[in-house]
Formats: structure tokens, C-alpha cells, sequence
């Protein structure tokens, strides 16, 4: 049985990353980073997530790696979240600098430290169009990176995955909905609301989603 | 005038590193990591450093991730620090699992924020041995991959430099003589006692390359 340490951020995609992994008979250890981000909305899921599927859970404080990355609208309350479609240039205020490569980075220390076979990552094809640090190349070039800076540390055969990199998030939603993944324990709203607010980029981005996989859409919308 | 994004531990190497970056002009932002080592020793004389160039400097705070790549003997107090050779089969134990991959990766979050257009590590020939990423292949695949992570991001021509990566420590330390660092405010020691042990690896490794310099060393050792 192969340990595939998966960075979850209680959001769709990484939640349904977490159950497909289980589903594929991989002993889980979840990662989560607080950053600093606007709410910690997202880390009571990825909680719930670890409960669910009986996995090891470290949420990892990064608020002192967020602190130096300002500029964001989602590290920095006083940038206001744009509304509008997800692949929206406006959407570009909404880039955490390398926030990816530092997130993988402190996984492949964690695989090291458990001699862990696989570093999973639920980037998808829908993030391509406005964040570098999820397109097909840059998740070959970090595992190529990878293989040299822990050579001769850990498992040989520890290999980067990121399962959903050419897949739509329509196409997560049906592979959620035939894993039974429970849709309303996930979070994806850039706002911390009680319920989701239904208009920021990543709300409008989860209901195209459902509603282009015919999947019933369980998400409590304030707007 | 470019600006560097140095990453300075303190240590021998990369507070001579910022020396030069200095006086090559460079405009110097400094970044230190706490992530939990034995003593933080070091990062008082990385603040020196700072302090003596004029620097900004971070110094993030990294625990909660070095607490979760427990097993090193630098983050670990329950294992002893071994004493010889730094490039002995022993040294292994001071391995903090990817440690130099985490560190770039948020020196490249602050070099996108800042506008950078380098960032600067002073690893070294003779890290070679031990450390998987203190290699020339570590560097290019590392300087690769966030050409890709950042597309878009920051100033476009950003690279990594790592001007001591083919140097020995001793000609490390000729530079740093012609530069006239003062060598008695950085700190190399494994321990954090009062003054450096002597003993240690990388104790051991500064004596021998003051003394293959030529260069008189200032340090205090106990024994």
C-alpha cells in the first residue's frame, strides 16, 4: 500500500482528489496550509475530509510565509474579491506568489519524512488559464526538480501526482459524484460567509461546473 | 539597480554572499528562516548582516513546517549533532528533508511580490556530498521550474543565482576576507553554546577552510 501525502484545501477539487486516492486503495496523510488567507473557512473541511476517510491530518501554519506575499485579494483584506467568471483577467489579483510551488515544496519535505511514495496535488485544467504554478508543465518540471533535490533521501520511487491537471472541474464534479464525495462538507467561496456567496470567480466557476456535469448542485448560494 | 532576494542563514557562506552581492550593486532584500532549529543562534547574526548592509530583511517564521520534518538532528534535540567531517557518511543526520526547495520557493514568493530580479543562495561545493539540493543540478532544475511557476508573474527576466555553487568553503573565505566580512559575526556551529564548539561538522569544516584560505580565523572555538 503506497502513502500519497495530499495537499487539501477543503475545497471541491482536493476534497474529491482525497476520496479518489482512498477509492484507489492509497494509505492518505493530508496536508493543509493556513496562510493567512481571508478566512480559514476552507480548513474546517479539509478537517472533516481527514475524519471521513480516517487519515492523518497536519494543517500547517504558514501565516509568517503569507505575511511577506501581500498583494493578493486572498491574503489581503483590504484588496476587495472581484465577482465575474474565474478565468477573468480580473481575477489575476487573486495569484498568491508561488503559492503552489511553496505548498509542494513543504509536501516533498513531509514525504521525505515519512517515506511517502506519491505527493498529490488536486490542481485542474480550469486554473491554467490564470495561475502558472498549475499547468502541466509546471507540475513536470517540479517533479523533475524534485527527483534531484531529495535524491538518496526517502523513497527512490517518490513521484509527484496531480490526477485532475487535464481535467475539468465538471469532470471533478462527476468523479465526486460517483465516489459519493459529500459536496456540501467542501468550501470554495473566496469570501468567508456562512454560506457561499454564489458571485465571486470561484463560486460562479463551482455552479458552471455542476451544472455542466448534470450533477445536482447541494451548495447553499447567498446571491 | 537590481534587487536580490538573498537568503541569508547567518552562516559563514551566505552573509559573505551578501557582502558581494553588495558590493556588485546589487540592492539587498534579506530573507531568514526560523523553521525550529536546535538554536536560532544563527539568525542573530544574519539581523548583524542585515543591520550592517542596510537591508531589508525577513526573518519568516517557519516552525510549524519544521515541525512536521521532525528526524533531522538540526531540527530534532532528542538526536545528538554528530561530530567529524562535515562530508562523512554521519553528517546524513543533519539532513532537513527538502529544506533548500522550501526555502527558494518562498524567497521566490517574496521575489514576485518585491519585483526582484534574483534570488540568491549561497550553497556550495562542498555541500555537494551530503545535500541532494546543494547541487548545480538542483539549482538549474530549480531555476527551471519556477520559470514556469511564475510566467506572468513579477519581473520576467527573475533568475536564481548561486554564485558559490561551483566554490569551496575556503574560497569562500578568501572572498570573504577581500571584502573584509567580519568573520566573528557569523556563526557556522551546529550547537548554540556561547562560542563555537569546534567539534561539530561544520565546525570542523570552518577550521579547514580558514586554514586552506590562508585567511586568520577570528572564532572562538571551546574545544
Amino acid at each position: 500500500m503506497s502513502l500519497a501525502i495530499s495537499i487539501v484545501s477543503g475545497g471541491l477539487d482536493s476534497v474529491v482528489m482525497a476520496h479518489l486516492l482512498c477509492e484507489e486503495g492509497h494509505a492518505l496523510h493530508l496536508v493543509s496550509f493556513d496562510y493567512g488567507q481571508r478566512h480559514v473557512k476552507e480548513l474546517e473541511y479539509s478537517r472533516l475530509c481527514a475524519k471521513r476517510l480516517n487519515a492523518v491530518h497536519n494543517v500547517i501554519d504558514l501565516r509568517g510565509v503569507g505575511a511577506v506575499l501581500g498583494g493578493s485579494a486572498l491574503t489581503d483584506n483590504s484588496i476587495e474579491v472581484p465577482h465575474g467568471h474565474y478565468a477573468s483577467p480580473s481575477m489575476a489579483i487573486t495569484i498568491v506568489p508561488n503559492r503552489n510551488a511553496i505548498f509542494l515544496a513543504v509536501a516533498y519535505g513531509v514525504a521525505v519524512a515519512q517515506n511517502a511514495q506519491l505527493v498529490a496535488t488536486a490542481v485542474h485544467a480550469g486554473d491554467h488559464f490564470i495561475y502558472p504554478d498549475c499547468r502541466p508543465d509546471f507540475i513536470s518540471k517540479f517533479d523533475e526538480m524534485q527527483r534531484v533535490a531529495v535524491e538518496g533521501c526517502g523513497d527512490p520511487n517518490l513521484k509527484l501526482h496531480a490526477p485532475f491537471v487535464q481535467k475539468t472541474k465538471s469532470e471533478i464534479v462527476k468523479i465526486g459524484a460517483r465516489l459519493n464525495v459529500p459536496f456540501n462538507e467542501t468550501w470554495s467561496c473566496y469570501e468567508g460567509l456562512e454560506v457561499h456567496c454564489g458571485r465571486c470567480g470561484t463560486c460562479v466557476e463551482r455552479r458552471e461546473a455542476f451544472d455542466l456535469a448534470g450533477v445536482l448542485d447541494p451548495t447553499e448560494y447567498s446571491g
